[in-house]
């Protein structure tokens, strides 16, 4: 199945040779005029000069243009970076005739290198020419980095008889802890959506999809995430209804699909694992328990070696910092599988029970508190061989 | 060189089989009448049955006896590890005709497993037919898990005309983040202190050397640390004067010592890395920023691989979570050479000077705030295959 297109979204995709020769690493989007715009981006101190230029243009006008390159994150660039990403923007604003303002620039790739902007620019030219409709997976490849595999998302839903597309595309594998966003994801509809809306909307997907992953806690400086509606369908969402139920959702089902999909493909990954929190005093201490389990590098190799060394995850619980944790309500399960009881190995629980279930390439660890009804879940990977290699080899 | 016997310390050590045969897995250490002890033990809320007991019984008498097995941390067994804990000091208790509650037990070794306990209390008149006071070799030896070498430190100082020793011992190499102690220390003098004098001297040591080093941010189930004083020295540390002075700095140094020996033998380590953060605003948010450099596994498989992404560096510090952290001050030294002024890359700068560096054994990271006056200093290891490897095949 392809993506759906997006009326008023048309994309182009170039190989500018920014960092390898004949490689597809950028990418412009194409906005219609009207179209209203969403965003989200990392709040690592550092952000890359690209988020700082972006969050400016956004301030300022709706954008028409979006271009993004692989190869290069242009952070920790200093004042000749910030240069670099604004002169992307001022030649893309001459080729088509709008504003600076109304371009938002995208970059990723290894930190602390300069922009070769001129190579940039100058695939510039390719990459409008080839602006179309159906651009989307394209793209998707287009903006990958470390990823295996393009990563893309779409739903079609129907909105008082208004036929209303939802598409989006992200690349991710690896720093990959997002706060706020992650890497890069663009997901544009054909709603007409009020910018106000159109942000909430945006905000309350991300916390339960790019808010919930997390490869190897390292928050990138050039995490952004775009939301745009052209409005270019017909189809106008409003504050409440069912509607604007159906809409939220279609979006909030777009970026839980495409976060997964940057967890799935996780450098080194061959686990996809979910921690769901249950029974918690607040959202922020369940998120707190599940993130301290996902970051855990004892648990995520014993997940690599299909070990169900189960302590390790007892011992993440404990130190996750809860006060007055009560050891003798905790519960933790392991797909089906009861493995903790009142803070010990479960009274039935044997190692013949559990051991199936850790070769399941798609596992849940599911932790009950008992002291709340709040919960969370969140998605990582395990940590394997192949993680460390990635990551010692990258960059050489 | 062998350690300084301490006055009124013997140590006896035995092959229980408590998880493999003929192994050293059982360690007594036999403190005089009129021995103080100070502790330290883990803040995970799973704290292992045995923390449990010997915080207990250090509460309520002053120890005699120590008895550490390792093969088995008797964590996550819920009430009958407690008991098995109880009755290892009792049957010790009997053989030796001291109270139960003067003995402490600690363990290390797989969490969740029950404590062979018949094996470990068959084990006991072995451990005490072998007490000399030149065991301290043999028991660092004898609490060794995955650990690849024995750890000891020791020092001989002579206050007003006396002869003081002070000597301790640690295990550990993974699962190592300790929050008030590493996985297990024993450090004993001959000094005469005060109780409430020796937990304080222990506490500031504690604080610069064990809570400043991590493998994994992984904090254990079963750390402790015990300092023993028995007074048969005949010297006795008052709580000011350069006596106390130079006292405090030799059991200070002797853990940094023993701290600094487990991040050398951190599991799959094959570099040293001291991460030194100044121009603070207080102590605190030194050692976030240089835990959060510490457990990014970016910046720990960089170091693996000598290969200088300082990118990752810089990442780390901007998501440390310092509220208004000034970009255009943050300043970053590998060694002598300065690769971050400024927010970014330092203009004289090249890849050429950082390389060399990146190839030592032991680094140094040394990032400045530029926003007050505090600094902290931890020390941790790279991430390698090994680690990986370690982790993945350990317990099976």
């Amino acid at each position: 199945m392809e993506p759906c297109t997006v009326a008023g979204i048309r994309i182009g995709v170039a190989r500018a040779g920014i960092k390898y020769p004949d490689r597809r690493d950028l990418v412009v989007i194409e906005a219609a005029t009207g179209t209203r715009a969403a965003a989200v981006f990392t709040q690592n101190a550092f952000c890359a000069a690209p988020v700082i230029v972006a969050r400016a243009h956004l301030a300022a006008a709706s954008p028409r243009y979006l271009v993004i390159n692989t190869g290069n994150a242009n952070a920790g660039t200093g004042a000749p970076g910030l240069a670099a990403a604004e002169a992307t923007c001022r030649v893309l604003a001459e080729q088509t005739g709008c504003r600076p303002e109304e371009v938002l620039p995208f970059s990723t790739g290894v930190i602390g290198e300069p922009l070769p902007v001129e190579r940039l620019v100058a695939g510039l030219p390719a990459a409008l020419a080839a602006l179309q409709p159906e651009g989307w997976t394209e793209a998707a490849h287009g903006i990958m980095t470390t990823d295996t595999r393009p990563k893309w998302a779409s739903q079609r839903l129907s909105l008082s008889g208004q036929e209303v597309a939802v598409t989006g595309i992200a690349k991710g594998a690896g720093m990959i802890c997002p706060n706020m966003a992650t890497m890069l994801a663009f997901v544009a509809t054909d709603a007409a959506v009020d910018l106000t809306l159109l942000q909430k909307i945006l905000a309350d997907a991300v916390t339960d999809s790019f808010n919930a992953i997390t490869v190897d806690g390292d928050t990138s400086t050039n995490d952004a995430l775009v939301l745009l509606a052209t409005g270019q369908s017909g189809a106008h969402i409003s504050a409440e209804g069912e509607d604007y139920t159906r809409f939220a959702q279609a979006i909030r089902e777009v970026c839980i699909e495409l976060a997964q999909a940057i967890i799935r493909d996780g450098e080194g990954a061959t686990k996809f694992i979910t921690v769901q929190v249950e029974g918690g005093r607040d959202v922020a201490e369940c998120r707190q328990v599940a993130y301290t389990i996902a970051h855990s590098p004892l648990v995520k190799t014993a997940f690599f070696a299909s070990d169900l060394n189960w302590g390790r995850i007892l011992a993440a619980v404990g130190r996750a910092g809860l006060v007055d944790l009560d050891l003798e309500r905790v519960t933790i399960h392991l797909d089906e599988v009861c493995i903790v009881r009142a803070g010990g190995r479960a009274p039935n629980y044997t190692e013949a029970q559990g051991q199936p279930v850790m070769t399941r390439p798609d596992i849940t660890i599911r932790v009950e508190l008992g002291r709340g009804t709040a919960t969370a879940r969140i998605w990582t990977t395990d940590f394997s061989f192949d993680y460390v290699r990635i990551n010692a080899e990258y960059r050489t």
